[in-house]
């Protein structure tokens, strides 16, 4: 099998492609073999840490770059993992960079698909962001999208493209609304919600973190551990169990700053919660207190994508992650 | 008051453009002056019949165009109706040229609007192919879209761009998702919708019409003057009523081929209604039976905007319609 990983330099893709690569992944997967041959992970820079595998070729460049983009599909392409994106803060304060990379580069990836000898399997991430405003009090698999950031706007957009192009037959596209990743590791990126991972990952680090909203904002989170779990299962499901609506809002807990820090202190003891600062940043606040904070989602429980137990599970295991690096 | 129409040369712009001509608009709107200095109508080509004014300055050519698009803006434009669109059918037969049209030309003309002097008021025609699937038996305003066409899809993704360009301040814009216009005068276009007006239009000429789907089948519709109405409605709606959510699902009522045959019968008799053949035609009853055909529209109607009171009406309408002209 040959893999696509767009983003493949991000966190997340380097999560991917080393579970794709797991030894332990044989006999999962629905495809005929799950033996990758070949993982091309496309980004525009790549960590001198990143993942060392003969299987994978790391590709340099610009996913607006559609002679690159084509020329990736050469040999026939199995799947495409699209993750690669310009961030929620990034997007809000670029609208003409979001606009191009989260929707130009994806069509560029989507048509690059179509032309590919079969429809390739392609798992799209999409966000939480594709809610927001007057929300019901939980949303479900039946509430309106209602993005209230450019991010969010660009990434329904990108469902929109990916469930078409699946009804076309062009691709075999899954597209999962992923919660909040916390704790991400290494830097903060240009994310909105980056400070939910800050608050816990910096002090553990014996480092001040700022948090720029109040104690009582609450996310919709997953580990990283869960998040890369449910993209793999959402590649992993037959088409048949996806149906029609190609559009998932992917399993998560609801968790308040006030909860989370709780939980750092029940772990890490107060010397290390106390290092949480709060400085209000009203163009932070504003995207992130549109975003809807509780799910039910039973779609996604029925088809068997799992959730985190609990904001000190995630902790523990970050503090773990953290340990073995 | 400088107005841009594109799509300007079909039958929604020539109506839309009249009625925004017509004398006794003075008054309405809330625009400090509803006078119209100019009101560029731009299309492919043009109707001999097109209506004649002396404000009005015809522009043919591509919506993809981008020099000729900005070319409109050359002067401050205060408001645009953005109408031109390939139809369901069209969308469906060449994806490439949907894609194009119903995305990158509203994205031309989104741009424009953007680098325009202020932010223009901007009116696009969206679609009940919003919505597809498996649907609850009432459609309401807060139904997820599901659309399940390219049509659609390209409607919803213009939908989200107006909605974002609005937050962003680049235009005041407001979207409608207008049922089928039934009856539509003159030829048949490339809409699947076609038939509707077709089973009304034909026999009244006394000639054979073709209905692709069964008799059972229900359409949301809404006659020209309907539709017309509730685009000048929508254009006329100060910002603050629209609010923070810029789309909305136009009034209309459901109707059946059946109960519109009946009403032709009891309007215009047996010989004509009789003129009416079935003739399954797979394509179009698939895109057809995809569409909503019941909706509770309680935002719509609590914002003013109207809906015809029946079929008979709408059949009545029609025949003065046509002797008048």
């Amino acid at each position: 099998m040959r893999i696509l990983i767009t983003g493949g330099g991000g966190f997340l893709g380097q999560q991917v492609a080393r579970g794709l690569l797991a030894p332990d992944r044989g006999g999962r997967g629905t495809h005929a073999s799950s033996d990758v041959s070949e993982m091309i992970l496309l980004d525009q820079a790549f960590s001198t840490t990143r993942l060392q595998d003969k299987r994978i070729k790391y590709v340099t460049g610009d996913i607006l770059d559609r002679q690159l983009i084509n020329s990736t599909f050469d040999a026939p392409i199995d799947a495409v993992f699209h993750l690669a994106s310009v961030v929620s803060a990034g997007a809000e304060a670029d609208f003409d960079l979001g606009m191009r990379v989260n929707i130009d580069g994806m069509r560029a990836v989507m048509d690059a698909c179509r032309a590919n000898s079969a429809p390739p399997r392609v798992v799209f991430t999409s966000s939480v962001a594709a809610f927001g405003g007057s929300l019901p009090e939980v949303v479900t698999d039946s509430t309106a999208t209602t993005p209230q950031s450019s991010y969010g706007t660009q990434k329904v957009i990108g469902e929109l493209l990916v469930n078409d192009y699946t009804r076309k037959g062009y691709i075999d596209g899954r597209c999962l609304r992923l919660p909040t990743i916390v704790v991400r590791p290494g830097k903060p990126n240009r994310a909105a919600s980056g400070f939910m991972s800050s608050i816990i990952r910096e002090p553990l680090k014996g480092e001040i973190a700022m948090c720029p909203v109040s104690a009582e904002t609450r996310m919709w989170i997953a580990s990283p551990e869960c998040a890369v779990n449910s993209l793999l299962h959402a590649f992993d499901l037959p088409a048949e169990q996806w149906g029609s609506n190609r559009t998932l809002n992917a399993p998560g807990i609801s968790v308040s700053v006030a909860e989370a820090l709780d939980a750092l202190r029940r772990i890490a003891g107060d010397e290390k919660s106390d290092l949480v600062r709060f400085v209000t940043d009203p163009a932070i606040e504003k995207i992130v207190y549109g975003w809807p904070v509780r799910f039910a989602t039973s779609r996604g429980d029925a088809l068997g994508f799992k959730r985190d137990k609990s904001i000190d599970d995630i902790i523990r295991s970050h503090i773990s992650a953290s340990n073995a690096c």
